[in-house]
């Protein structure tokens, strides 16, 4: 089982607006950086409600008929979209990805500021594949947060686009 | 007159611990990424008092015979570096910078994060290489801060470095 993270942020690390909007990212995701080929061997999607919601007012929805897991403390009332496999918890990251695992998903996608960040600090996470757009917002939904120790990673590789995008591969280095 | 920033973070957008230490950047600054080429191009720094008593704790004064020039509204007792040339100025950005180009100065480097901060929200900035250290610190002080408005760049190109280390170089776009 590995868990990974794949998000572009602005150059000063903001992965939204503070209302949740992504109307600063380029058209249509931007040129293909490897979403398509990293989509490919994700086998489930952890978010957290806010990136759900905001997931929620895509034209269409995103992941097939892949699993979604929500975490969420709040009961979802709405007709789930077309599709969509959605499953609502309110467990803990490593008690969340040990039941995946039991059910034979072997990489799960993370996704969302507060979900990357409480997977991050559990350790739980092992590739991070972050895009940096090259736009200062100057405010909104932090890609990090504080983590009670200093995280180590391993550059794998960094390619950038023609509309300056820049994506770069990192593995986290566990914990010794 | 232009002026440029160069500086590294580590991902989570720190520029120093919260004491400003900077024991976690690869030691000697890490390969040769373009600091020498740069520092060459510069006829003067501008740096706000917290980075100075950074700098003060180096081995030897890094920026030889330079003016430097420290944003600080506190007086400065101790005995300048051997080699430095010095100033204290409250002056606002906009008019340290005036002041710097009537004596010349063609090309200034601005370092430290409250001063990058008032010198990109003053719309002062022209260009910005950004090296990326591969370590979340979790906290620090940041290069970025809170802006009035989006600042938009132009992404001039990539190196990375075997010792994971990845230097991005912007242009920033005036606001129109």
């Amino acid at each position: 089982m590995r868990a990974s993270v794949f998000i572009a942020t602005s150059l000063d690390g903001f992965i939204a607006r503070e209302n949740g909007a992504l109307d600063w990212l380029p058209q249509g995701g931007g040129e293909e950086h490897g979403y398509t080929a990293f989509m490919a061997t994700v086998d489930a999607i952890v978010m957290g409600r806010n990136t759900f919601e905001t997931v929620l007012t895509f034209n269409a929805w995103p992941f097939g008929k892949k699993p979604v897991v929500v975490l969420s403390t709040r009961p979802f009332e709405g007709p789930p979209p077309r599709d969509a496999v959605l499953e609502f918890t309110e467990g803990h990251p490593r008690r969340v990805l040990e039941q995946l695992a039991q059910r034979g998903i072997q990489h799960v996608y993370v996704d969302g500021g507060i979900t990357i960040q409480r997977f991050l600090e559990a350790g739980l996470i092992q590739r991070m594949t972050i895009t940096r757009i090259p736009v200062l917002l100057g405010r909104g939904i932090p890609l990090f947060g504080p983590l009670s120790r200093e995280v180590r990673l391993e550059h794998l590789g960094t390619r950038s686009y023609a509309g300056g995008m820049v994506t770069s591969e990192y593995e986290v280095i566990p914990k010794t």
